[in-house]
């Protein structure tokens, strides 16, 4: 994938609003990094598309997507097929006097792929990779798959064939100065995110103390 | 839309985790309105698909989608086109002491969807609709789109031709009794997302108050 510029094919190419468009490598890995949550787009087998949300990580220029949740459509991956990856970061609501100007500020990447279904050690890698994504440092805590857990589970690797970002930051833009001389309030609400407490599971033994990836995601770890 | 029981359509029935599975149209509602961003997923000219993020609203049982980021698939859509429509509400990370039962706790929507491109009169209603989705009462502080603008907006109506809705609470589940005793934390971390301080433009006069639909959406409405 070269992301360094922007691509030939007009499927990526971001025409609209091209000044917010981002082409650079490490912007977009940023974007897909910060991302909890990516939203995979497949061609159903009835030839309708289909837009899902799946756990995701990356590694390179590869993304592995959990595929539990497209079990149905993995099936018809045997020999790859084209989907879409789109991650959107929300930041804030852009309010203008005009209510054409109103807009969102947010970051985006949206990858144009080939998914494949992986297995064997392939499959424990994207699992792994899903998972540190998720909660850097889990895999490790956790008790690893069973053979039984792995045919249960499948994993799509998604090869970044095009891949482009869009970012908006900033209060309103371009408003004519008659607008802005009209008595309505303009500017942004933000939008933020946050860990909340951590809940214990009923089950949970006493003593067992709180997780260590989940004291370091929180920017709470104090412990030695 | 027939969203009160389980559709006959495979592409649009959960198999996967079918127990989460929700076709209830009132759950379906609520999840689609509690978004502020929609995923809508169109097959490109090229054949492949692609997801794009979108600012969308409902009325009944069509959604308007802003389709300007959409504008170049936009204009295939003349006798109106499949697509699909996902939003997700993320909750939390759900921590299994197994890798292999690690989820997240959220709230989805899934639409299998017609978009055919409006104009006139359901254009600016789509306009509003959408506007209203985002920030009730908005519209009328702003001033309304002017011939130009709208010339300038595309939007779509989307036909909810199959809908379904997954959510997930609570902590970790299914785990076996060898897992439960293991020496390891499960639980909830939850994501909270919360409206920050108003930001004024930077060209905001002064002396005008912030916008009541702003406080109102933050829940601060004293005012008289």
């Amino acid at each position: 994938m070269d992301t360094t510029a922007p691509p030939d094919s007009p499927a990526s190419t971001v025409r609209r609003e091209a000044h917010r468009a981002v082409y650079d490598r490490d912007a977009i890995h940023q974007i897909l990094d910060a991302a909890s949550l990516a939203h995979l787009g497949l061609i159903a087998a009835d030839g309708r598309p289909v837009v899902i949300p799946t756990l995701f990580g990356r590694d390179g220029e590869q993304l592995y997507v959990h595929g539990s949740v497209a079990s149905r459509l993995v099936r018809t991956l045997s020999g790859g097929v084209d989907c879409s990856v789109e991650v959107t970061l929300v930041d804030g609501i852009v309010l203008a006097r005009s209510v054409f100007l109103h807009s969102m500020n947010y970051r985006s990447v949206v990858v144009l792929g080939r998914a494949r279904r992986v297995e064997g050690d392939e499959q424990l890698h994207g699992l792994r990779t899903i998972s540190e994504h998720l909660v850097p440092g889990r895999w490790d805590e956790s008790r690893a798959p069973s053979e039984v857990e792995l045919r249960q589970t499948a994993v799509l690797a998604v090869d970044m064939v095009e891949a482009s970002a869009k970012i908006r930051v900033g209060g309103p833009e371009e408003e004519e100065d008659e607008d802005i001389a009209l008595d309505i309030w303009a500017g942004v609400l933000p939008i933020e995110t946050s860990w909340g407490e951590p809940i214990a599971a009923d089950d949970l033994a006493e003593g067992i103390p709180l997780s260590r990836a989940v004291r370091t995601l929180r920017g709470s770890d104090d412990s030695p």
